[in-house]
């Protein structure tokens, strides 16, 4: 493990269920639109040329650990740069987010993916970190991530974001076989890439497996808990806390836990204490405020903070967060109120 | 009760736990774009026309019973019918969706909704059921509906479908007095809609909670479900089977089934066997196929349709559906699979 040491390391004491004075508190894209800051960086560049430019992404990833008080920085960065790296051609369009122009839809196509060499092909992330590191002086550790496997592969096989997901699922009813050849190869692509993140500096990793959902619960633990578990696997020997977030899959939490992560994601479907009481002390939760919840007034944000607090309950192993992304249009008052709060009334609790 | 007596009593049985020969079948939106004699129709008039024309509301909703072979009709309607019986202007966008123009969002907008009379501001509903019970000819049992209290106020509070649902959380959280009385409002308004649906014919009524599961468990239980269990309240003396769907919303199973209803509809992101563990003999259960599975091959949409019936398991009181509606691009002919499959595994399944 290479990653720096830091003097604020509260989230990573409590991945590992270690005691804290206070929750520790990040917020799933917390480097974003919501950010006059980020706003205005982003108007100089298009947004990939932004994940691509180690100085602009240390810069935004850096911006809400200055301006709304996390205890963790997530390295600014997308999770399509693997299909590009894997050889996909990858374009972000504006009203429809990513597209990948050309999906995998054949065995043919299968065959053609590459497995990137992380330093020739995601070099750039790489130095991204670097360049984080150097800008955050260990004040909070950074998070890596990578999407999931399944997830990945959702979008390497539809092209796009879709409301029914019928290519991905069509592949994996239709051609198991081809599915899991191609789950395969992507499952090994992001273990080079996240041993690589590793290497070069993060201090703790998320795997971010925002389809798992889309799956009924035998189809997600048939073809995404395995891949995830395949990830944890090789990743667990380097060391670092790794933080496993299948949104909407709170069927499964239990076999989340099993995988091996230090830590699993809890969307705000969800009731955390219930979840608590499934996984029992077999790893540390992370979540789960409702991030419209922002929209509310500042003491009504305050408010929902705590429920989530008391809801988790005494004791340690939680890291506070947002049950899914932050929203563009939040504001960042609300952002801080949460901060804030978490500080008060965590502080109280382990009082 | 009014409803005429049917030679298909299956689902009604099923709905009440009596036992059945065979598990009966029918399919949410099966009486839609996927079958080319509904597209035909469609192409002829505007959707708000087609819904309020009884002589097109009798013909789309007797297709799938003859096409198709399913155990029940449901009456081809609209959700939104309400919303513009109390005064709201609708209008649907080919694009987007229905989309009211003056979405509700302060106190004096609340004010100015009436409460409908079914008979002079939804006739046409009626009328439809009317003409649709002589068009069935007493083959199969006719199913009324309604979105729930909560899924109407999104609506009228959003004014349009949405990604975040941002103005009714907003509302639930920093007004929830305001937010009290207009699902109030349109409680009462739907129990007034669905009894002079019971009226007028149908032989069962399902309350649509398509946007139950925007909201955490706790706001779910404390401003969608006492809207249900209030309006289940109302309905109960007609005498005819309630189904209660609030999808997404897995995390409050015994709640719903709590409510009173007869059966519980369960989304397909719900292990029906877990489903029905949880809530015992209390209700029947309506589900569970992922309507994206009828884009696989025959053979695997028929094995994927024995997996949910073993799902449930042996015993009475299972309705046969999807685990949300039928997809626009559905082949017809694994419609016609689904309902063969059923028949074929669930009389085996009983012997």
């Amino acid at each position: 493990m290479t990653a720096p040491s830091v003097q604020n390391d509260l989230f990573l004491r409590a991945c590992r269920r270690e005691p804290v004075e206070r929750t520790p508190v990040w917020m799933m894209r917390q480097a974003g639109r919501y950010l006059a800051e980020y706003r205005a960086i982003r108007a100089q560049y298009d947004f990939i040329t932004m994940c691509k430019t180690p100085d602009v992404v240390a810069e935004v990833t850096v911006q809400p650990v200055d301006l709304v008080g996390v205890d963790a920085a997530i390295l600014f960065s997308d999770i399509m740069v693997i299909p590009e790296a894997m050889g996909m051609h990858l374009e972000m369009v504006e009203s429809r987010g990513p597209v990948l122009h050309d999906p995998i839809r054949s065995a043919a196509d299968v065959a053609r993916l590459r497995r990137p060499d992380p330093t020739d092909h995601l070099g750039y992330v790489l130095d991204g970190i670097r360049a984080t590191n150097a800008k955050l002086e260990g004040r909070v550790p950074l998070i890596g991530f990578s999407g999931s496997p399944w997830t990945l592969f959702v979008y390497m096989v539809e092209g796009s974001g879709s409301k029914n997901y019928r290519y991905p699922k069509a592949m994996i009813y239709n051609e198991p076989a081809l599915a899991r050849e191609l789950l395969d190869r992507i499952t090994e692509a992001v273990g080079d890439y996240m041993l690589a993140q590793i290497e070069a500096g993060v201090h703790a990793v998320q795997i971010f497996d925002t389809w798992g959902g889309i799956l009924p619960p035998a189809e997600y633990r048939e073809f995404s808990l395995p891949s995830i578990q395949a990830l944890v696997e090789r990743l667990k020997p380097a060391g670092v806390p790794i933080i496993a977030f299948s949104k909407d899959c709170s069927h499964s939490l239990e076999a989340i836990a099993d995988t091996g992560a230090d830590v699993v994601g809890i969307d705000w479907r969800t009731d955390l204490g219930l979840a608590r009481g499934r996984v029992g002390d077999r790893v540390a939760l992370q979540g789960n405020l409702d991030p419209v919840t922002l929209f509310a007034s500042r003491d009504e944000v305050k408010q929902r903070v705590r429920n989530v607090l008391d809801a988790f309950g005494e004791g340690d192993g939680h890291i506070f967060n947002l049950g899914h992304g932050i929203l563009p249009e939040t504001p960042p008052d609300n952002a801080r109120a949460v901060i804030e709060a978490v500080a008060e009334y965590s502080a109280r609790a382990a009082s």
